[in-house]
């Protein structure tokens, strides 16, 4: 196995030279569920909830590993991250929905969202939410207004946008103050928040939140993040005895794509947190919060791969062959949206030499459909399985029925056993909720 | 009505103050309907299929509109255009099942794809298709054997990729040489496609088809792209004795998207492709084939706009003011994956004066969910609606469940009259394909 540290754990090349994750042949996998076919290691995404809950325990009790369910929110992935102990990330009234669907149990449940509408928030109090994180004054008033008529009090989380740019694609830089999200430092929005959030009877101000952004690989902007955080508690606990329980720092945890990609490991991410946390608050005097963080492609990213069967093959000379999937950016976009780097390989050669280099195109009819640039993989032919690792964070969750296509299927396997925890879309599936159109 | 020219034809502001689309008030479909919520004006789509068919006839009697299904491939807009005298351009399994099902009939079907799979091509062929435009030798191949299997003659057009860079998003230009589309013209790619297509005994070589990209603006690329194919047709003629019956010369023509865009009309761009193909024939000798053009975008842009509901409005003093709608990239993906820009108006004040620059963002966790960057509407307030026009096309096709989030209603308009052509997903619909975890 050349790709160890990019593929699920238990990945290996079996004796009939295929790809296999965990007992289970992925050619024997495709057989019988065809492709595209997203493929979970159920071991892999135990094993890193599991490394994240034994770094916190190492270091504190008080702690709650958060999964951030946007980077793959189904029924199955909510049930087996509450079996190891984590709370969950909701950023809308549909991720909500999934995750109680899912048995979660709603005090562990955290609610996001830069603009959650009225009725998404309705259908939270309505059935238990653990925490909202409040995102603006809008939303404070408004939350506090509906928890009034409904009775009681409903804990919350203030997001706080700390005003640092984190070494990441723009699009998923959120820690800047130039962002829809959050409440900014600057003309004091953040400590008239948190004094508001005080002062409202039905609301209940357990802590701060805060997210700098996704897939970063150094540990410094966290701790500036933390750094700013205390000061902002220290400030509001001076001018208003605010105490904070609870010190969100959110997600950002960059995995592996390719070989090339060097993140920090869970161990150092977690020791980063909880001792910036620590010498943060010895600095200003107050007592430690519990430290919650917001894993998500960190969780799921590695433990999933996605298999295609190889279409057309054209070679171009003198500038570059295509080798064209049947699926493309309607089941996995992060290419074309944000230049994400992927590597790939023959399944059903898995030993042999990687030493052809193609582009692997998908079957949209657009230019920009490729998953692969410059992808160096075994020789490829018609009919071959193609998969792409660490497709397991951002895949699914934005998959479209872009061109027509149906989105695939997912399984997850363990000890050679395989189940469905996704079904393939039909055709009949696209257009279940269109009408005919009458005269 | 400051923005005709980018919303539909009978958008008005009626005496409420209320934008208004062919007697449907805006605010009233949305209290119906709720948002987002995309509304499409019946006569502005068939009008643009009639500006198509018009320009034709008066200029020819030989020629085929063929509507770019994956704009917009839903049961009512398929049934529409072919109403209206079109044929379709389908480009996978699940286009075509769409048109099918719609009651499309299948010889003015024509079916487009870099890779097209073995299943795609079989259900195909057992319920009949008008034209396979073939993109590769080994699609040749496969169809052939496929055919002869079945028994019977399938009549093809070849993907032709002339060459050349069209003025538009890399993304969408599809006729460089360096394309994953079509046969090239180096090497004698094209030309031997042209002789294995004459002499494959169960498939009939009608004609050549070719796209250079989307959103064009300017008329020389087809120009460029005819003369281009017709050379090919003279090559091929006196080397094979081709004779070049259909001559498709793809879509591409571009839209307004803004009061600055600056398309040709429906008119030059008819008349620069028939009279291209009538001067380029003379040139060399040959009989004027049947002309055919793929329109998508500019059939269904203009006849749809989206309504959302504004909810968080958060100004960054000095910087900028974030006004967040309950939609965003899963609804309309163009922004972030194209860089395109729409405008935007307040449609419950569509007299009020345009005069407060904000920033659009939707409700995803990304920083890169904006969907309109300064946009000038009228001071905005929570609890408006805001419509974005010119978002008929390669909006609801793209959309997904990102971050949990159903996808939309889709409404027509006609007459004062509306009736739903796509049901709003609910959050049961997200994991209607899942099932649950045991154990």
């Amino acid at each position: 196995m050349t790709h160890t540290l990019i593929y699920p754990a238990h990945a290996v090349h079996n004796a009939a030279g295929h790809l296999q994750i965990d007992g289970c042949d992925v050619i024997d996998l495709v057989a019988e569920h065809g492709t595209p076919l997203m493929i979970y290691e159920e071991k892999t995404l135990r094993d890193q909830c599991r490394k994240f809950m034994q770094a916190f325990r190492d270091r504190t009790d008080d702690f709650e590993v958060v999964y951030a369910s946007k980077a793959f929110c189904t029924l199955a992935v909510c049930r087996l991250v509450e079996q190891e102990g984590l709370s969950i990330d909701v950023s809308s009234g549909g991720e909500y929905h999934t995750a109680l669907r899912a048995g979660f149990p709603t005090e562990r449940m955290f609610y996001h969202g830069n603009n959650k509408t009225r009725w998404e928030l309705e259908y939270a109090l309505a059935n238990g939410v653990g925490y909202v994180v409040v995102d603006s004054f809008s939303e404070l008033d408004t939350l506090e207004r509906m928890v009034a008529d409904r009775g009681g009090v409903q804990k919350i989380l203030l997001r706080i946008t700390p005003g640092i740019e984190a070494h990441t694609h723009s699009y998923i830089q959120t820690g800047q103050l130039d962002s829809k999200f959050g409440f900014g430092l600057t003309e004091g929005h953040a400590a008239e928040a948190i004094r508001r959030g005080l002062e409202a009877p039905h609301l209940e101000l357990a802590g701060l939140h805060a997210h700098i952004g996704s897939q970063i690989f150094e540990l410094e902007g966290f701790r500036k993040a933390i750094s700013i955080l205390v000061d902002l508690v220290k400030e509001a606990h001076e001018a208003f005895g605010f105490e904070c329980r609870y010190l969100n720092i959110g997600g950002g945890l960059g995995i592996r794509y390719t070989e090339e990609d060097t993140p920090v490991t869970i161990e150092e991410y977690v020791e980063g947190k909880v001792s910036g946390v620590r010498q943060e608050m010895a600095r200003v005097g107050l007592p430690v919060p519990r430290v919650l963080v917001e894993p998500g492609r960190s969780i799921v990213a590695k433990a999933g791969v996605t298999a295609y069967t190889v279409g057309t093959i054209k070679e171009i000379p003198g500038i570059r062959t295509y080798v064209s999937v049947d699926g493309g950016m309607s089941d996995n976009l992060r290419p074309m949206l944000y230049d994400a780097r992927y590597e790939a390989m023959i399944a059903n050669r898995a030993d042999a030499p990687a030493d052809t280099v193609v582009t692997v195109a998908g079957k949209h009819c657009e230019s920009g459909d490729v998953l692969v640039k410059n992808a160096r993989i075994a020789r490829p032919e018609l009919g071959d399985i193609l998969v792409m690792p660490a497709t397991g964070a951002y895949c699914f969750g934005m998959a479209s029925n872009y061109n027509g296509n149906p989105r695939p299927a997912v399984v997850m396997v363990k000890d050679g056993a395989v189940r469905t925890i996704v079904e393939r879309e039909t055709y009949d599936d696209l257009i279940a909720k269109q009408r005919p159109f009458q005269g």
